[in-house]
Formats: C-alpha cells, sequence, structure tokens
C-alpha cells in the first residue's frame, strides 16, 4: 500500500501532514478564517459508484488496460482545488472508462491506433499532479469514450552522456529516481517544482514546467536537448543537439502541448552537474515593492542566482514565517566548479542598496522551505472543513508590474467578498524572476459555503483572472492551461497562432482523439 | 550614391578592402592556392538584361512598387557564394518581377492581399544578408510572378522600456540604427553576428540569428519578447511576457520561420545594460581537440563568458592571426554591474588546466577581429578569380565532436580534391559554444575552374553537409536554411514536424504565396 497514490489527494496512501503541522493549519483556519477545524476522512472506494465502461479494449490488447476501480478514480482527477472537492465529494463523473499501461512505444501506438478507429478519447497521464484541469477525462459526447494513458511503465534514465552532460530519461520517470539515477554520476537535473515527488520528466516538458533555478535557464524549456514522442500519425523525434537555427524548433512545438499532439516517450536532458559550492542570505522589506525593486536589480545584474524568491508579508505570516511585518527575500548561489562569495557579496550590495535588511540568519529560508514542500498535502485536510483555496502562478513586464499586482490582489480579494460575503487571504511571490520581469505567484484562502463552494471557487478564479489578462500577464507561468484556462488562453493565444496550432494538431492527430479540450477548441 | 547597397556584393557602393587588407588577400591566394591575383570591375546594371516583369500591380497600390532595374538586382539575391557567383556572371535570371516597398502594416497586407489573388509569390526581405539562398525568388512555373517585399521603410526603434530593458524596434531597422537609437538610454541589443551593419533585426528573428555571446543567451530567439507577424491571414501579434508557459510558444513558431509563414514587422527585444567592465585574455593551444577540452570545460562552468572564440591553426594562419603554430582561445568577459576579474581569474585557471597557453596580450584577438569584420567584402574580390570559398556552421554534442569533426572536415578537404583536383583549405573556429556542445564553424577555400565553378562548388557542399548531417549536426546553427539547405533539412527535421509544419502554414498562408520553396515544400 506504500507505494500506492492517493486517487483523492497528494503523495502516497498513508502519507500526509503530521501533528504538528496540522495543528499549525488548524490555527491558521481558526484564527483567520474562523473555520472550526476537524479532522475529516477522505473517500473510500468502497463509496464510489463508477459508471460502468463504455468500451472494451479489443482481446489482443486486453492486457494493456485496466477497468480497476482504483485505477480509475486515480486517472479521474489531478491535484487541483475544484477537484479534490469533487473527489471528497464521490464525484467520479468523468472516470476514465479505462486506464491504458503501455510497457513500451509499440504499445502506446497501438492504444492510439485502437482509439482513433473507435473514436476512444486518449488523455495522457503522467502522475497526476495537474492543478489545471488538465488530465481529466471531461472530453464531451462526441467520444464514445475516454482512456488515460499513463506513462508509469516509462520510468528509466535509459542512458547518460557524461561528455555533454546529458541524459535519455523516459517520459514517466519521476523526480527522485531521475536523481537517484543520475546522482552517482555527479549530476543532477535541478528541475525542482513542489511537484518533484510525484510528478514525472513528460509531464513536466508537457506542461513547461518552471523548475527549480529562480533566475536564467529555469523553464524545462530550456533543458531539453532532444524529444521523443508517439503521435497518432506516428513518431516525431527531434535530433539532440545544443543549439540550432534550423526553422522553428521542433522541440518548442512539442513543450508545452499538454498531451494535445502526442504522448511524450522521451527526451534527451541537458543536466547540472553536482553543485559543491552555495552563498547565499536572506532579507527583509517593508513591502512587496520596496523589495521587488532589489529583486529587479538583482534580475537584471547578470549575477544570475540560483535562487531569489520573494515572499510578501501575507504569505510570510500565514505560513509562520514571521509575523507579516517584513516581506522576505531568500538568496542563494550555487555552483559545482567555483566557491560564490563574489557572486553573493554584489547581489548582498544590491539588495542592501534597495533597502533590503539583512537577516543574521537563515531561519526564514528554512521555515519557508519547510512549510513549501508540505504544501500539497494541506488540501485534503482543509477541502472538507470548507476551506476555499487556490494557487495561480504568471508572470509580467516590470514596467506593468505594481499596477498589475494592484489590479490582481484586489480583484481577488473583491471577489473573495463578493462570493462568500467575508474577507479572505490574498498573497503573493515570486518564484522566477527574469532580467524583463517577474513571475509572481497568488496564494488565496476564502472560508466557502458547503453545498456551494465550487461556485464560490469559479466566481473568485475568474475575476482573478480576468483581472490577470486585461493587466497585461500571462494566464500561466508554469502549471499549463489544462481545461481550467482555456477561456484566458484563448484571449491570450493570438487567434492566428490558435489556427496554425489547430491545423498543426490535426496533422499530428488527425482523428483529434488527444487530450479534447486542451489547447485545441 | 554613398549609401545604395551593392546589388552584388556586400556594403554600399563604393566601400570594400583597402589596398592593405586586398594585398593580403592576394598573397594567400597566390601563395596558398596557386591563383594569380588580379582586380576584375564588378558587374555593371548596364551589362544585365532583366527579363520583363511579368506581373503588373493594380493601379490603386502602384505607389507600393517598382521595376527599377537596380532595385530587382539587389533583391535577386543574397550574399552567398554562388549567387555572387552568378552576379557576377551577369545572371539575373530569376530577379524578382517587381520589388514592393510598403511603409506600413496596411501596404504590407495589401501587398500580400493583392499577391494571393494574383498567385504572385512573396519573398520578404530584409537587408539581403542571406548566406542561404532565403531570398532569391526561385519559385518555379507554378506561380504568375515573384515580389520582394523590402522592410526598409519598417526602420524605427518606435518604444524603449527602460525599466524592463525592452524596446519595441520594427523590423527593418539595421543593426547601427538600432544601437544608435538605444545608447542614449544606456542600453544595447548585444547582437552582433558579422552581417551586423548590414541586417535587421527581422532577418535575424526570421532566421534564428546568432549573437554576440558566445555562451549563455546567444540566439535571437532568447531575446524576444513578442513579435508581430503580417501574415496573408492577418495579423498574428504576441503578448509581452518575460517567460510563460502557456501552451506551445507562438513565438517560436515564428522566430526561423524565414519568411514562410508572414513578415515580421516588428518586435519586443530584451535588452542588455551597456558593458562598463570588461576582461579577458588569449590563449594558444597546440591544436584544436586539445583547446576544445578546455572550451568544454568553461561551458560547463557555469562562468559564461561573453566570448570565448576557438580559432584554430588552420583558420588563425590564414587570417594572418599566427603562423598556423597555435589553436587560439579568446576568453572575454563583460558587465555593466560588477567587475568581471574573479569570473576571468577562475576562467583562465581553467583553461590552463586544460593545458592552453596564456598570451601576454591580446594582439591574436585584435588582429582576428579586425579580419573577421572585414570578411565579407572580401567575396567580390575572390569570384572573379575563381577562389571557391565558402562557410558552413553547425552545432554537435560534445561526445560526438571529435569524430564529427575529423567526419566533416576529411569529407571537405576530400571533396575539393575530387572537385577541382587540387588541395584547398578547411579551417575551423567555434562561434558559439554550450554547455552540451560546440557551434563550429568551417570555412573552406578551392581554386575552382572557370566555367565549372557552380557545379564545384555544388559538389564540396553536398560533401560537407551530408557528412555534417550522418555525423549527428545541424544543417545550420544561425545561417538559416534557405534554398541551399533544404535537402539536409529533410533529413534533419522529423517528417512529422514538417507535415504539422506544413498544415501550420496553409493556414497563415492559405494561397502558399510566402517565400515558396523555403522550410516548406
Amino acid at each position: 500500500m506504500g507505494d500506492r497514490l492517493k486517487f483523492y489527494g497528494w503523495g502516497t496512501e498513508g502519507s500526509g501532514l503530521d501533528e504538528a503541522e496540522r495543528e499549525r493549519l488548524f490555527r491558521f483556519l481558526a484564527d483567520r478564517l474562523g473555520i472550526d477545524p476537524r479532522l475529516v476522512s477522505p473517500p473510500r472506494l468502497t463509496d464510489i459508484s463508477l459508471r460502468p465502461s463504455r468500451v472494451t479494449a479489443p482481446g489482443a490488447m486486453a492486457h494493456l488496460f485496466t477497468a480497476d476501480p482504483y485505477e480509475r478514480c486515480l486517472h479521474t482527477y489531478g491535484k487541483s482545488y475544484p477537484e479534490t472537492l469533487r473527489a471528497f465529494g464521490c464525484d467520479f463523473a468523468n472516470a476514465p472508462d479505462l486506464v491504458a499501461l503501455p510497457a513500451n512505444e509499440a504499445d502506446a501506438s497501438a492504444v492510439m491506433e485502437w482509439a482513433g478507429g473507435a473514436n476512444v478519447a486518449v488523455i495522457p497521464f503522467g502522475c497526476g499532479s495537474s492543478v489545471v484541469g488538465g488530465v481529466e477525462p471531461v472530453v464531451g459526447d462526441y467520444y464514445a469514450g475516454a482512456v488515460s494513458l499513463d506513462l508509469r511503465r516509462f520510468d528509466r534514465v535509459v542512458e547518460i552522456d557524461r561528455t555533454s552532460r546529458a541524459a535519455r530519461i523516459q517520459a514517466g520517470t519521476r523526480g527522485p529516481a531521475i536523481e537517484a539515477a543520475l546522482k552517482p554520476h555527479g549530476l543532477s537535473i535541478r528541475h525542482y517544482p513542489q511537484s518533484f515527488e510525484f510528478s514525472t520528466l513528460g509531464g513536466w516538458i508537457a506542461t513547461r514546467s518552471g523548475g527549480h533555478f529562480a533566475t536564467l535557464y529555469t523553464h524545462i524549456d530550456d533543458f531539453v536537448e532532444s524529444t521523443r514522442t508517439v503521435t497518432p500519425a506516428g513518431i516525431l523525434e527531434t535530433r539532440r543537439l545544443p543549439g540550432s537555427g534550423a526553422g522553428p524548433s521542433p522541440d518548442r512545438l512539442i513543450i508545452g502541448s499538454e498531451g494535445s499532439l502526442g504522448v511524450i516517450v522521451e527526451a534527451w536532458m541537458r543536466l547540472q552537474d553536482t553543485p559543491r559550492f552555495r552563498g547565499g542570505a536572506v532579507f527583509g522589506f517593508p513591502d512587496l515593492f520596496a523589495a521587488s525593486k532589489a529583486v529587479r536589480a538583482v534580475g537584471q545584474s547578470g549575477l544570475y542566482p540560483s535562487n531569489l524568491r520573494l515572499i510578501d508579508n501575507q504569505e510570510a505570516g500565514i505560513y509562520g514565517v514571521n509575523d507579516f511585518e517584513e516581506t522576505i527575500l531568500i538568496l542563494a548561489f550555487e555552483s559545482a566548479d567555483h566557491p560564490v562569495d563574489v557572486w553573493a557579496k554584489r547581489a548582498i550590495e544590491l539588495i542592501e542598496d534597495n533597502g533590503g535588511r539583512l537577516h543574521a540568519d537563515d531561519r526564514a529560508a528554512k521555515a519557508w522551505r519547510t512549510v513549501f514542500i508540505r504544501m500539497p498535502y494541506a488540501r485534503e485536510v482543509t477541502v472538507p472543513l470548507g476551506l476555499i483555496n487556490d494557487t495561480f502562478e504568471t508572470s509580467v513586464t516590470w514596467d506593468k508590474f505594481e499596477a498589475f499586482h494592484t489590479a490582481v490582489s484586489t480583484a481577488t480579494a473583491e471577489a473573495i467578498k463578493e462570493a462568500t460575503g467575508a474577507e479572505g487571504t490574498v498573497s503573493t511571490r515570486f518564484t522566477h524572476v527574469y532580467p524583463d520581469g517577474p513571475a509572481p505567484y497568488y496564494t488565496f484562502n476564502a472560508r466557502g459555503t458547503p453545498g456551494r463552494l465550487l461556485e464560490q471557487w469559479r466566481h473568485i478564479k475568474t475575476r482573478a483572472s480576468d483581472a490577470l489578462i486585461a493587466a497585461g500577464g500571462t494566464i500561466t507561468h508554469h502549471h499549463a492551461v489544462g481545461r481550467d484556462h482555456m477561456p484566458w488562453y484563448r484571449q491570450q493565444r493570438p487567434e492566428l497562432f490558435g489556427r496554425a496550432f489547430d491545423a498543426a494538431k490535426s496533422a499530428l492527430d488527425p482523428a483529434r482523439i488527444l487530450n479534447p479540450g486542451v489547447l485545441a477548441d
């Protein structure tokens, strides 16, 4: 049981917040939102009635599929707020009819070929950490059924090229398994999304995951050397190259395609040497705007720290990093080649010149890190208590940032009040920083009304997203589009790019069976 | 006259190599290749008979077009070896029927709309520095005619966002005009291809130009914040964003599209602060392979020098940097924010640890730079003398590099002998270095046979390109595909990406009038 993923929440069965973590969370819920905390048992498989599978795999392929209830439930949802809410409500109406577990490319092709002929939708599934409705089989009546195609058997680091610092990795390999295979070679992929333990390389590539580094190369896009993708039209494999100018990049069409063009089965990834030298510091600022000036200075300095995370007063307070009195900025450098003291010294100087108060120690950074890693486990505790909690992330150029932030955080706070009649919390951090602008990440909490939670959440999400798009941001910086972001993606995406992408999709997926409703219309 | 571009060679009328430069070149031709040097006058417009224009612009649009013979000749060719050869042979058989000079987007749209209806091919033209057959109107009989669409009137830096360090720049703006507009703001685009003076922002984006920096962000791809493109189907404008995870990047479809999807009319570009601190050194190595180990060490160190150019013994000798006794490595750092001594010191250490001999001064670097900038002017001197001279560039992962280099340089040298019966020269430099591999740049010289030069060139180009593709490189790292590289691009590009791109093209360019024969079939 220990390795089996929960079908309703984060991580494996039996894991979750410990008592101290739960206590801290309960205190926040009670003090800040007036929510009376208690422990609610998660849904049990036996409570869930699944619609009978509408399709049957052909006999010769039967071994590739399962209709096991646990598997169908596991593949119904990602880990978003509305999905967890419905899971706790035992609503698995959109469960896939079957789950395919191909062991190799030939299997994956066979599944697609059958599905194309049978008009069955195919939803690629890595480890199910989507928080944007990327894996739920909501495919409409046009299809005869829906199959979730799970890549879990594509779980190996196949080949390591130490000289070029690259590795060929199967798409279903999860973060820890990648690191374990690379470690003996003194290598690391240095890509740690919050979902690291329970997300896969293929998922990172399909969703343009944002990684470990706060500056410089950080999107998974930049670490992809080549990709291999099974599409209904055949295999699309790109050439391993450090760089190229030969036409538009084929990899960049695959990266971010969210399972709508094909199933990424493996990729050659650029790696890093395991860092040996580290340095950094923690700073306090009166507020977010004061801190953002320092962040911009460092972001444009060419120093490229590995960490430059900013946590506003709200967020620092809520997560127990401080008592709401400071915006926290965490600076870190790492290198496998050279001591980073000079780099850190200059960055510290820049931050102090811009009003940062140097902390005497890194307690705030450590406190933050601990809470950060455990955050995804909170949802299964808070959802049944009627807490509406969600996050969204974006990026925007520096010239627009202050107006953008004001518009988005105000709209979100107002929407909470409109939806619930009470104040909630809206807090902000920067996950990544580019020379031309930051990637702000927003978290909101509200006390919802049992029975109306989905509708209340939708109101807040809609108002926040409307404000974000109107103020010039991107609807997602690294969570992906999924089904949840489609209305705003349509506004953001150039209409003609939509047409071009749609045509490209039809070329690779003529029956249009792949992840319907995501990216393409 | 001084500002008018030569229709047969590099730069403006009246410019060219000075006497000392010519003397050095003549000495190389005589000593190394037995070519008897003399000065040959370039072709004159009056020597050229152009086919009458096959198409006429509609009256209301007549002011947007010219059939002036100079303009038609100027727009017939880029600056490649075979093109210059044909220009000197007064062969302008593929001259465009008309040259369009739109002053704005509405004009550009009108030209495309008319061309679509009249079945006339449209070839976007920046400043004509293509060396891969990207602008020659070889469009076949399917079309009623061909129009070269020149962006020269799109020549302004429209808007500067100092806070985000970005600028909105029209696509026809040449390098020096961009720098002149940015300089008063303490900004620089830091993108200096060899063609800098006579190439445009739109051309750089359309061809995935490689820039100033030898490491880190260097392809123009990384500096594009957003693009605006006029296509036959309408305007495609992307959102200004520092980073995004919202589906496959629309910009990355436009970047490298070589005029086959639309005409890029402007872009928001990421800029750099003007550097204030510099440092570096020059090193000698016994040969290329010895030097490449040091380059790899620095390339993987995370130090990211702005320059890390390697020039092999052959190339250093031919260009008078030394007497063929050393491979030269030029290292440089630059920063607007901090002294770079510590960076340079560590890189010097790495290079010396890897066998580099530190030069006492930077004479070799200066000698190289001077020759480098003037190189494009040599072609009009050497072409009429029967010198076959060309370059090609690529990139390859480090694990393959030595075998790759041996295969490619051997094939090229052998092909020279096969084609001409005599030895030529093949030399190599690295223009850019990625952590996972270098971007080698090859130059060859051969004494050809008047009357057979085109055929001899083609034999060498074909053998070299075949070897390069077979050994795992890219057919182009930054020169682009054009018409010359299409046979190898077809081998390199995943076939299914070709189909997807083709479908995308049909969505944006339904009549398929844009740059036929380039990228799409």
